[in-house]
């Protein structure tokens, strides 16, 4: 009877998936197996939805084959959620916590996710019902606080800088001005990520926008004017979510200038991702403003989209590699006596990359996100500067090498 | 004094680029370097145009190194060009070619450089000049004619194949519509690939529109109203060029009903490539006209854009190797005698994909291109067979596995 007593875990995903959000499902399914401490690891179906619900998988019978095509899939396994809970939603997950003996609770998520493990926590403390919550940070946005980076993030950063080498040979063959618009809401790490495979001053992107750094359509413009006088084509990067000085998203103010509908979701705000709009008019915009000085001005916007976060066969080694680590690494701290927290990656001094895995505390790492440090952006702040390089580049694994002949 | 009589060859590329281009390029240089029957190998910069200002490249003093690098790179090594000259351009190159005691012309691109190969060809051979010509095929668009399928599908086939399904795989975990724009103005080749990685029913794409079947804006609501209502989700696959019974870009007709505006080239030409507004459209017509049945209704529009012809590190081996070898033969072939052509890639009957490599005429090749056959695409016109599978999958070199849970 030994094994009916024994607690029980349960696992979730939530938010925007990655690349690699299931290598740490993987990496807890692992971890929790060679415990033998836990009864049944179940893996709640559409993360705290699925937990309200008791939507759950057992997760234990699963063979090796499979966890592994699982872990190298990318978007939530499990299925994901954009719920973020409140006090009263997180009294109804304790409660089914307690109905079915989980007394481990892991949780794949963002700040979002983060907040509502240290909810579903201070819940458990207060009932005096003992609980071990652990966070796993995952986004490719890379804007969660403690952490040196996000697992997700080295994945959408070799994508997202791939994609530019690509696509500036593409501009090199056929010049024009080519704008590609990068996931990033509020913070710029993904867009910056796309000047990752520059090796000299004439590859692209050529300039840098995010959104950290209030826009303006004028010094745009003059940025534009003089990369193509220059060079005769000219790569950018812009973050889905740049901003004028009172933070109204530019799109709003291209919309207007252009005389242009803008999507708007049920709460009012302009919709960023899933639409083309903003790459359309910041095309719009320069062949508006530039035709006059050269008639066959070539404009062109790709907007990346989903490919940043679940394109597949693509991940970065590490970035794998540190996912599935993560996953482990909660399950062996829940272990390992009365604590709880989120864990963090923690770089290591020295010319090498090298990692290791820490615990931060559920409230640093919960709803606040992180910017870009002014030092990673350079004066203009319209490009990243080396220090940036060095922090980004190893995240990557490696990038496609290019080869010119002029 | 023998080498300096020597004939001289030029290679040129034109047209948009493909992830192989250059692979073929590279099979030139290197069944060049094997003859000595040839003086110097010039490229021509940015194609055709390149030949007429004579801005040429000697291609002979590249190490192997770098020419492997190049070949890995995509897009256009020597430059492109969107020139489809006339008889009278023709006979500008024509006559760099006498001045440069130039005997063979090599030509990557599609069938408008088959086309100005032709004419060159014609006007050699009319003026007794002796000119060995031959055309090396190359276009994601897979719509050249004689050839079992072109240099450079392969890679955009596995491209547009994983990023569906990790996409998918996105769209199961946050459920919604979720239309993705894959490139192809005419032909659905492109787009029909989106299916290639689809293991069962339930995987997406679950609905594939291309240009050779009249699009009805009224079958694709009922189309997707059918397949959300039964899964709960629904990826779907839209060629950038498809159109309705008279011809008519269907984005022109979603403008007119949603009250948009809509870009035109100086031809008055509605333009398809580099610009998100067809998914957009597309996704506002859904919610338009869904919303009433499903409140919180989530649609989301991609368009895949320049990737899908210039994503480095993600070719299909398969594709890599045809192209290469389809630049040596056409070196080989020039060099058999008095002969011109195309190369074309012919698939042997078997189980197992074989091909060998023949050649064609230029006039076969030239202007008119191949839509894809019936047998390809399902009665209702919204999906592809087996058939089709049967032809691209091959072609692909395989694609990422994928894991599910459920």
């Amino acid at each position: 009877m030994s094994k009916a007593v024994k607690a029980n875990a349960v696992v979730g995903q939530s938010g925007g998936p990655t690349a690699v959000i299931n290598q740490s499902l993987v990496g807890v399914i692992e971890a929790v197996r060679k415990t033998k401490a836990i009864g049944k690891l179940l893996g709640a179906r559409h993360g705290v939805s699925g937990i309200v619900s008791e939507d759950f998988i057992d997760l234990g019978g699963i063979d090796r084959a499979l966890l592994e095509r699982v872990a190298g899939t990318p978007a939530a396994a499990l299925g994901s959620t954009r719920d973020k809970p409140d006090e009263k939603y997180c009294h109804k997950i304790a409660k089914v916590f307690a109905k079915n003996n989980v007394r481990y609770f892991f949780y794949i998520g963002g700040n979002d996710s983060a907040d509502t493990a240290r909810i579903v926590n201070e819940l458990a403390n207060q009932a005096g019902y003992e609980l071990h919550v652990f966070h796993i940070p995952k986004t490719i946005d890379n804007d969660l606080r403690v952490t040196d980076h996000c697992p997700g993030y080295g994945s959408a950063a070799k994508f997202v800088a791939s994609a530019f080498m690509g696509d500036h040979r593409d501009s090199a063959a056929l010049p024009g001005i080519k704008i590609n618009i990068v996931m990033g809401r509020h913070a710029g790490w993904l867009t910056a990520a796309a000047a990752l495979g520059r090796k000299d001053a004439t590859d692209g992107p050529h300039l840098v926008y995010v959104p950290e750094v209030p826009f303006s359509t004028k010094s745009f413009l003059e940025d534009v004017k003089r990369v193509y006088g220059k060079l005769g084509r000219c790569q950018i990067a812009v973050s889905e979510g740049v901003a004028d000085k009172t933070h109204t998203p530019i799109i709003a103010a291209l919309a207007k200038e252009l005389g242009r509908h803008v999507e708007r979701d049920s709460h009012g705000n302009i919709q960023l991702s899933g639409s083309g709009a903003l790459g359309d008019f910041l095309a719009d915009y320069l062949k508006k403003r530039m035709k006059s000085q050269y008639k066959s001005l070539r404009v062109r916007a790709d907007t990346f989209g989903y490919l940043q976060r679940s394109f597949p066969g693509f991940a970065s080694p590490v970035d794998q590699a540190e996912a599935r680590e993560c996953g482990r690494k909660a399950v062996e701290l829940a272990m390992s006596g009365n604590v709880d927290g989120s864990v963090a990656i923690k770089r290591l001094k020295g010319d090498k990359y090298k990692v290791e895995f820490v615990r931060a505390e559920l409230k640093d790492v919960a709803r606040v996100t992180k910017d870009m440090p002014r030092s990673y952006l350079n004066k203009a702040g319209n490009h990243v500067t080396k220090a940036f390089f060095n922090y980004a580049l190893p995240l990557t694994g490696g990038l496609p090498e290019i080869g010119k002949l002029f």
